[in-house]
């Protein structure tokens, strides 16, 4: 019987599935006894890559079975499993802000490096445990993901310096075009819903009371996107979100484009210092929510 | 202008000490600007040290005088400097229960290990910077402190890796001589007054409520420690504590007494299953505070 399950955050992407597996196996080398877990279906990136890198999407689950858990590229209950305050947590290794409090002292690695694949890369080398192939490979992808082939400004040397370690061991060689290959089979929208390009990989943020939620889609094309807009806003308005801000990121040029749905537009013009222009808004050089989307609008709210 | 201050817990022991000299020394190889503090003058143990490693004492201060702060051996605002929600906190490394929120990633290493300097050693491992032979022996000064010479049972295989690596580092031949030399160092109890000898080492826990204080202090000789149990007594009386337990521990053969003040007699009895004497109680193979005496404490109130 597994003693302990390994989760990431809701809306499982590349990075959090990879860094559970990771996670996973660093700590079963270590003699203790845990499962990596999702709590939901993998996304087109993270199918890409684990087909890629032969290896079966996690089992999925929404609460934790074990009485210990181990949390990964998250520490907020929010993003969390249901049943958080019934498990014990026994490590945490994340790259987000940090609310967390508990009893006893846990093993937490919270680093603001660009993804948690990176930290999980240099646990493994303090701990002089190896990375096998397929687990480097996906470890990988989470890196790639997460800093868009190290160009988002979430990059660290931290991560520059483990991305090619990690394609050399898993026997990569040309680790951008994979990489590129990867992100654009996330871009794939057409067989997605307008509801599903919205909450894929959406968060939801208190701004001074405020709730406001921020999606964010990659794409090679923002017009294609924007030619769904009518179906976007109104998918918006039908899940009765008050303040909706979906980013649209252009992975070729490194810019974006937000569509946005709310009672505060002053305030978003202000914090980005641009037009709304027809409830879209140009966000020339912006790819990252975490340090060009949230700090701004945190700043105006 | 220094941008950054490096803080350990209030009543600073040496571990505190020793990881906030560490971390300064490993930030500002990686290009940051800090200064090593301390909210207090050291003990009897952290002055044997730095007087055997030819190093300076901290500059004391009860608040940060920068705009950014580092804590090392705590994480909690209780045992922090007076204007810890005015400063910016980027780095924490700990070892204790972790209770801490901000509002953007910082960098969070905290392990149940023996000491921070033994976290400490393996975050310049990591980074790849050689650890000066100075502070290479404060570092195990600290390991040894906190684990007593490993014996501890909070020990752990990193702090057992860590020790002998860090005296080669320091120079230090035999390391258990001068290790015990150090921690005998730290129990001459004949210049302290009974005041300083319950709060040199003294941490307050909120159990279901109830408002307890614990101190420890390190002896080769119990007796002589009892032999001051009126004055101990009075003084806490005097300092209106209204629950007070006084470990006092044997460190040569890793056993200890408890003296108590309070009114919950009965709860301390079966927490630790053995009677009261004279507001004495007998702790056999107890030498953690953190691992022996408030577990049991925290399970019976």
């Amino acid at each position: 019987m597994t003693k302990t399950q390994v989760f990431g955050h809701k809306n499982p992407d590349m990075d959090t599935v990879a860094s559970a597996v990771a996670a996973s196996y660093l700590l079963n080398q270590q003699g203790e006894d845990t499962q990596a877990m999702a709590q939901g279906e993998p996304n087109a990136e993270t199918k890409f890559a684990l087909e890629h890198f032969q290896l079966d999407p996690l089992p999925i689950s929404q609460s934790c079975e074990t009485p210990q858990v181990v949390l990964v590229d998250h520490n907020e209950a929010a993003q969390s499993v249901d049943n958080l305050d019934d498990v014990q947590v026994t490590h945490i290794y994340d790259h987000h802000k940090f609310s967390f409090s508990n009893s006893t002292p846990l093993y937490i690695v919270a680093k603001p490096w660009g993804s948690v694949s990176t930290i999980m890369y240099f646990e493994f080398k303090q701990a002089g445990i190896e990375i096998p192939a397929k687990i480097a490979g996906l470890m990988a992808s989470g890196l790639i993901s997460d800093t868009l082939l190290l160009k988002s400004p979430t990059t660290t040397d931290w991560d520059r310096q483990a991305l090619p370690e990690l394609a050399k061991l898993a026997g990569e060689d040309d680790i951008n075009a994979y990489g590129m290959a990867m992100l654009k089979a996330g871009t794939d929208l057409s067989t997605r819903s307008d509801k599903d390009i919205l909450d894929g990989d959406a968060k939801s943020f208190d701004m001074g009371g405020h709730q406001f939620r921020i999606g964010q889609v990659n794409t090679v094309d923002i017009d294609e996107v924007l030619a769904r807009k009518a179906g976007l806003t109104a998918a918006m308005k039908e899940e009765g979100y008050e303040d909706f801000l979906l980013v649209i990121t252009d992975i070729l040029n490194s810019n974006s484009k937000a569509l946005y749905l709310g009672d505060a537009p002053e305030q978003i013009e202000a914090a980005f210092k641009n037009k709304l222009v027809d409830g879209v808004l140009d966000l020339p050089g912006v790819v990252s929510r975490k340090k060009q989307v949230v700090p701004p609008l945190e700043g105006q709210f």
